[in-house]
């Protein structure tokens, strides 16, 4: 695996003076937000079922992952990982959590089952995931979590919360910085019109991720090192003359600037930097990143932080194994069925700087020529298959089978990356998380790598997502009602 | 001023326990969310302003309030009004804060300015307010917030980010209550797609008072004593099956229910309660709702709690008055014009079980008949006054320029209510808030009285807002560049 401080290739931020580990115990707002008891009361119900079924040790995996990318494009950034690790180390029921659990299950509820729950911590909790700022697809997990099957269970809810919001910011802010282009400075101003307090902080924290400067949000600088910036309000300048005079378009405030800087010989204020904010959505900031367009930065509230074209991620987790055995949903929208077996995840890359791989060979199916569209050096397609295969080899010739698919299609990679690193194992945090402004800069790196024809933002081309013929082979079989 | 509680009528809720203040001390979730560095940096840079103009403890007034009804209704329900509070009693900068904000205000700030943020607190902070559960219209102030000029500043953000989404979930709630009619149970089962950890707990309390009966959020059990409820995963079934059979519409699991019942003599099994959920928005709960469904609980998730068809309500929070002075916002978008001066506001009501009132006696403008097409004993309009001007009189003929009119109209009310209550008065709660359970009946009875053409989710008629003459003359005034 390769190591993402080499990519990102930035400065630690404020998070990395703790070691890169999140520091939860010093961090009231995280304890808060890290409640065991924020889940659904069904969690806690099932949680009784599998204890009472002698199930609650049972080892068992869970995938998080979303069905469609959100906004119309054909890409997410994968975000929130930082907020699960805190969670699922700061993660233990109080006395007052399982008193009050008792009073909400069914009264016959055993007392055993409390003392179960007093002793619950995520110690055989391991954790796979996405690094923060990756490309993430369809079907392709942000997060695989095993452990204990009540443990992992009664972490769902929390989990999805964590990361769907986190990823949903990170994506409608990468879109707007790549409508904005690099140079304009993007500052999140929305913490007044969020979902809720931390609704607020998730959206200054991953909007920076995606790729915007910097937030307005206080608290964002002080928890989580994200830049703060700011202007002023309107109140402060009636607070002074009483009514307010319109502003002036930008333009115009420029040639104002100009023409006094000239007359009155005061060379910085020609070029000094014009912030605009209003209601700016996706449209207008393409006006605004016009060439010739004189604002320098752009304040952006409502349509960053309730990303009004798409509000939530639908982020779902699904139960994919349990005691060794895979499992899977099967429903009539085959959209929603889901894919069985602990599994690993690689994303196949073109060559960079060389013409597309030639397929040679023999080869059973056609090739969709869309796969070798893609530009050099770019992913590809990303493959999913059974944890025990072995890994595709860069240069080699594979068979894989496009989900949506009839037809299985071959690639030969020039190279293949893991996508999963592990994260946590049993409780303990693998290696220090990246710092936010590193996670920031690999997702800007992770996106220049994206073929145009999958990052523009309107009816850009699917990427591809396809199983193994292994994994392949196990779906077809629980599909039929066949062993396992 | 009527009480509240005479008017809720029901038991009061865990919250009362605590004798009807919020216990914030004892709520680390709450502590953290009122972390007065919630706020927008240039809040910050503006009390610095203040503070070198020796203004800082000069008397100001801001009003909170929205611009348009959410939802493309005609009301809102106001709602946060117990956030603000527990925001309010527990704001103070600790030493962490002002070290921060020393770290991104400019390098030449005075030490002195940051003692005196050291120093800080609401203790001469009033706030009033409508009652949660009141019906809001636009440009009715939901808070009126006096104290010193520097200090109400910096409140601005937190308050609108804590009032803007309660209010518009609980507006939401309302909605699919109304939709739903009074017999389906309505649960709240939108953690997972909330935006944010506390994004959820927002929402799971305020689509309660919004009129849903519970939420599957325990946390929202456990902090705000909403009744929690759930079903089960689709994991808990494939845990145990492998893989996990298609539903049956709920028609067909009523049928299969009452003949097991009929067959095995298990005559419970009939009238067994059944839940559906699955993206549950307005036009799927109104085909759920009509007469013959046999569904009898409603889960409903991302399509309460993120608020799709419009995740903000857009609130403001603007200086109306400042050292006594009334202080205005003029802008080219006469919408965006803000009234200025300390007001009084009241909702005028027609007759209950009597004819609408008929006017009579000399009147100069003609009368909008819409006024009077109200239901009787319904709100006809909301009348903005001067704080300083005598109350509107049941049985009096009034003169009132309603917004966005061009002429006056006349209206006699056969009840007057005062619309804002004193809450804190320097920084002091003066009387107990209301439980959640008493403000989610005052939301259902302040619906019952609204008018249906105002009620009806779908074009509704917009209900009427008005300026006495005073303070009609006072806009006309500053609009004139005159004295105030």
């Amino acid at each position: 695996m390769t190591s993402l401080r080499g990519r990102g290739g930035v400065g630690r931020g404020p998070e990395s003076r703790r070691g890169g580990e999140m520091a939860a115990e010093q961090d009231p707002e995280a304890l808060a937000a890290a409640r065991p008891l924020l889940t659904d009361l069904y969690q806690a119900t099932m949680a009784l079922g599998y204890w009472r079924a002698r199930r609650a040790r049972e080892q068992a995996e869970f995938e998080l992952f979303f069905r469609g990318c959100p906004f119309g494009g054909a890409f997410a950034l994968a975000a929130g990982l930082r907020d699960c690790v805190r969670f699922l180390r700061a993660f233990r029921l109080r006395d007052a959590d399982v008193q009050f659990l008792a009073s909400v299950l069914p009264p016959d509820t055993e007392p055993a089952f409390f003392e179960h729950l007093r002793g619950l911590d995520c110690s055989d909790v391991t954790v796979r995931a996405l690094p923060e700022g990756s490309l993430a697809f369809p079907g392709v997990p942000l997060l695989q979590v095993c452990g204990p099957l009540l443990v992992v269970q009664l972490l769902e809810t929390p989990l999805l919360c964590l990361v769907s919001y986190a990823s949903l910011i990170a994506t409608n802010a990468a879109r707007l910085r790549l409508i904005a282009g690099p140079k304009k400075r993007l500052l999140e101003m929305g913490l007044r019109r969020a979902q809720g307090p931390d609704g607020g902080l998730t959206a200054s924290t991953y909007s920076y991720l995606g790729g915007f400067d910097g937030s307005s949000n206080v608290l964002a600088g002080q928890l989580r090192g994200v830049p703060v910036a700011g202007t002023l309000a309107h109140s402060f300048i009636t607070s002074f003359l009483g009514t307010e005079v319109p502003p002036n378009p930008a333009q115009e405030i420029r040639k104002i600037f100009r023409t006094i800087s000239a007359q009155f010989q005061v060379p910085w204020l020609e070029s000094v930097s014009i912030t605009v904010s209003n209601n700016i959505n996706e449209e207008e900031l393409a006006r605004l990143a016009q060439e010739g367009s004189e604002v320098n930065v752009i304040g952006i509230g409502t349509n960053v932080v309730t990303c009004p074209r798409q509000p939530s991620l639908g982020c779902v987790y699904k139960l994919v194994s349990v005691g060794g055995q895979p499992r899977m949903k099967l429903t009539e929208d085959p959209e929603k069925q889901t894919l069985p077996g602990s599994k690993a995840a690689f994303r196949l890359l073109g060559a960079d700087g060389e013409a597309p791989p030639t397929p040679r060979g023999p080869s059973q199916v056609p090739r969709p020529p869309a796969l070798f569209l893609a530009h050099t050096g770019s992913p590809l397609l990303d493959v999913l298959q059974l944890v025990d295969e072995p890994p595709p080899q860069a240069g080699q010739e594979l068979r894989v089978w496009p989900r949506g698919a009839q037809e299985a299609c071959t690639v030969r990679p020039a190279h293949v990356e893991p996508l999963l690193r592990l994260w946590v194992r049993r409780g303990q945090l693998c290696e220090p998380l990246p710092s936010l402004a590193e996670s920031r800069a690999f997702a800007q790196l992770s996106l220049s790598r994206l073929s145009p024809e999958h990052k523009r933002l309107e009816q850009p081309a699917p990427y591809r997502v396809a199983l193994s013929d292994k994994l392949r082979a196990l779906v077809d079989r629980l599909c039929a009602g066949g062993p396992s």
